[in-house]
């Protein structure tokens, strides 16, 4: 059986092009003389369509868009991701569906059994548990068709408790019972840095325990915060990858399943090139997806957002970004000189906006108020938010998107002004910590020096107060950044972490910085998300509680 | 059996004064003869402690809770809310539970069958489900212990779909099957203006029905978005109220299992007193809970920052509350003469700062990239973000927290300034349209006039522009509000708004403004949920989309 996978970028609720997307790819598959043509799941509206999912209209758009689908299908079969609904009356109202179409029509639809629910996931929330396992007969071939975490029953739960299984019925071990030929997976498995290598055990995993082939297909593309990273995947019987399609693109191969040569597996692609392609990816489907093509952001000389501008610049191209220079009396001359460099090696515009004048106003204004009062913390905010207003200013008058440059340490430890420097309509490095924002950079100059040395060599400082360094107020980065991924990413507790050699003052000033902070992540703008554990939806703490120190 | 319901307002993740606090309760039923004493649902951490729940720490201090409490239970039991861990190896690691305390230890531990996961509630993201409905028998009675939303198997599920039920099993025919003497019902159910009916109805439905009586226990006080109205309640075999306990505050008393006199059912108390005494508790614990006691906000001489106020000054009394006037060259002399008498009314300091200054600050600053353009609402945000510049200095300087004064039709249409009017730590009107909005003031003003009538009667404007009011750009509030109503709160399509006799035209524009302005809400401050479906973590939408329209 020749089988096509179709590996797209789809729209979220963008039905007519979607539709578009996959009539197009049923027709190339028809050409190609492949019986079967598989896409991702919830193809027809994309993943993820969150609550969405409770309005009538989107359901009967997405069910429509099936029959629209379905009629290309002559000649040829095609499983297409959707919701359907429940037709019993207890439970959730639809299932995370696979339509398997065939003859101009939904021949069978088969539902998703576990409905991952954690971190960034949702599914509960909105869909039913499948309780039916059948498999589909076609051309001879009995075929199980699977979605995304139905293959993940076996994954290592990923917490600080250490379970055997997240779920209590496994989807793989209910239809391999039945002898199927091939199992077919729609996927809708967004990226993080390890996310890659463990997908890929899962499935040769899976492959070799049930003595039987997988097909799987994920989708590509950023939905607001989670990249999609593609990589569909082939893999025999003996657990051996037989078809890699690409990363970070739209891309469609045709397997047959009776001549399968084995395929070198690709070696796994460098952290840094992964995060690259994939914040890249991230800012270009964000503009796209929401229409807009032009960004800014402040550019300091600092490394962040010398960094963003990179990204910004590979995703759009210099012609669609314009900096502003927003240098006060503490900036030093060589931030104003490293950002003027970095501008210029990119060919990016940038215009330079003194602060001074306003900082100045605003002194005036509240000196009533504060009088006799020195300045403190209130006045180095002020001209964050000076910063921010003007950045805001610009993208109000000329449809420019503004691009945050907050990385996740800063996040981590509410070092960052509220309304301030943590204005933007996406944050590109709030899922960095600093140390990754050097490696990242260092990774940028590789080959030559595009961003400034100067600016990934010289102390981190917010510069806004005469000599200010990060290390006044912050441990060293190196340490910090131990010290969060610890307590975020490892979900460790402060007592474990002195156990293993922290200091305890230091590791309790730490929590404490991230636990009273949550009131400022929970207006920070949405973040693209290249780890396990990023802040956003896929951690939720309350804002007002005690937590355990 | 003489059984004491306790209904106490918990800390979330706060063990020490939670425990102490059921201690306290368990040392008083004591006192008074009582046999048993009941409290809410996961009292001893506080109702909802999210992904707190994923910390291994967070649970140990909870079990560790739960013991000291069972240590006071002698000659009496207790039955505590808290997290128990899942002795399986497969599924969630944890329930929600009733840990049943008895001879100073826990006796038995039973777990929430329902979880409630939609709108407001992620609790399948937490907990496994119950399969165990063993009843406890105690002192010759046999009880059911159930959790919340074990109750609402009958509920009428609140969308666009009309299903029958939400869950496959129903926790009172597992356990009223085995003939108990008596349903426990451990709660946290939040409120909301319809909730106190539906969840009497419920109440009423279930004990008639399974003629068996039910005790249910109710967590009373605000965890930052949601406030919970305590109104604890007895039931008979009937479904005759036997027992109303307070709302709004913490209440305790002790019922009769034999001696079962029906107390009158008190009568719905009117929206807008439930609406004003939630919004006042809202305020109050979220200072409280978060150690801080001095709210400022921006006092404009129009209807929503003043009606925030009154309801400020209840919560914290008026010497906590101090307001900024900040006019410009657009507000007219009869908002700040509005503003001062209303400052003066509530015996409120406030103090002047014009922001002019600082508006010509930037229009300097700005000219050489603004050249030859003319203002539009790029100056007008300029203003509101001054204005939010200057509360958050004076928060910052002072220690003050700044209350959002935004209404839930111009969170939704996306009227108001991101970084500027939208600013604060907690929105106290974000869920009340303006409608109801100007309902509440009006209530407010019943005996006397506390809000300037001027301030009520006056048409709306946001005094960014000479002669500026908001039905310029938008449809009138009444109009407005109704179709945000239909489409938001009652999930209703665009085609079934036009159907029912709203102007197309009109629909359509709300409806679009509504679904761009989701990155805005993305950045909104929590908001104090007053309505069964309000803006925040209960209304799950996608950014970068297609909407249906």
């Amino acid at each position: 059986m020749r089988i096509a996978l179709a590996q797209l970028n789809y729209h979220v609720g963008n039905f007519p092009k979607n539709s578009e997307r996959i009539i197009s790819s049923i027709e190339r598959a028809k050409a190609e003389n492949a019986d079967l043509v598989i896409f991702s799941e919830l193809s027809v509206c994309g993943y993820y369509p969150n609550d969405m999912l409770e309005r009538l209209e989107f359901i009967t758009e997405a069910l429509e868009a099936i029959d629209r689908i379905a009629a290309h299908c002559n000649g040829i079969a095609a499983v297409v991701g959707g919701p359907s609904f429940n037709p019993s009356p207890k439970g959730k109202m639809l299932y995370n569906s696979a339509f398997f179409l065939q003859d101009g029509k939904i021949r069978s639809i088969h539902h998703k059994t576990l409905l991952p629910t954690y971190d960034v996931f949702d599914e509960y929330r909105h869909f039913e548990s499948n309780k039916d396992f059948t498999l589909v007969e076609y051309k001879g071939q009995k075929l199980a068709i699977t979605i995304c975490e139905d293959l993940w029953f076996n994954q290592k739960v990923m917490n600080a408790f250490g379970r055997e299984n997240l779920y209590e019925t496994s989807p793989m071990e209910e239809y391999c019972r039945q002898n199927p030929d091939l199992v077919i997976n729609l996927s809708a498995s967004p990226f993080s840095y390890h996310q890659e290598k463990l997908r890929k055990d899962i499935l040769l995993e899976d492959a070799k325990k049930y003595r039987v082939p997988i097909i799987y297909v994920n989708q590509v593309g950023a939905q607001t915060e989670l990249i999609f990273d593609g990589g569909s995947l082939m893999v025999d019987h003996h657990g051996k990858v037989v078809k890699e399609l690409a990363y970070f693109r739209e891309d469609f191969a045709i397997v047959d399943t009776l001549d399968q040569q084995l395929c070198e597996l690709q070696p796994l692609t460098e952290t840094n090139e992964k995060i690259y392609q994939a914040l890249v990816l991230g800012i270009s489907d964000y503009f796209r997806k929401s229409g807009f093509q032009k960004a800014t952001l402040g550019l300091s000389g600092g490394i962040d957002s010398a960094l963003t501008l990179v990204l910004a610049v590979s995703a759009l191209g210099s012609e669609n970004v314009k900096v502003l220079l927003m240098p006060s009396q503490y900036s030093s001359d060589h931030s104003v000189n490293d950002a003027v460099a970095l501008a210029e090696c990119l060919g990016v515009a940038y215009e330079t906006v003194s602060i001074h004048g306003i900082a100045e106003s605003f002194d005036e204004a509240l000196a009533p108020l504060f009088h006799g009062l020195s300045h403190d913390l209130t006045e180095e905010n002020i001209q964050a938010r000076i910063r921010g207003s003007l950045l805001m200013a610009f993208t109000n008058k000329f449809g420019y998107i503004l691009l945050n440059t907050s990385n996740k340490s800063e996040a981590a430890v509410g070092y960052g002004t509220l309304y301030g420097d943590m204005n933007g309509g996406l944050s590109v490095l709030g899922d960095l910590y600093k140390t990754e924002v050097y490696s990242l950079s260092q990774y940028i100059n590789r080959n030559k020096e595009i961003i400034p040395l100067n600016t990934i060599l010289k102390p981190p400082s917010a510069e806004l107060r005469p000599g200010q360094k990060d290390s006044d107020s912050l441990p060293e980065y190196e340490l910090l950044d131990a010290i969060l991924y610890e307590y975020i990413d490892q979900a460790r507790s402060v007592q474990d972490l002195i156990d293993s050699g922290f200091d305890e003052a230091v590791v309790r000033k730490v929590v404490s910085l991230v636990n009273r902070n949550e009131y400022k992540r929970f207006q920070a703008p949405p973040t693209l998300r290249v780890s396990s554990k990023a802040f956003g939806f896929g951690r939720k703490m309350p804002i007002v509680a005690r937590y355990p120190l």
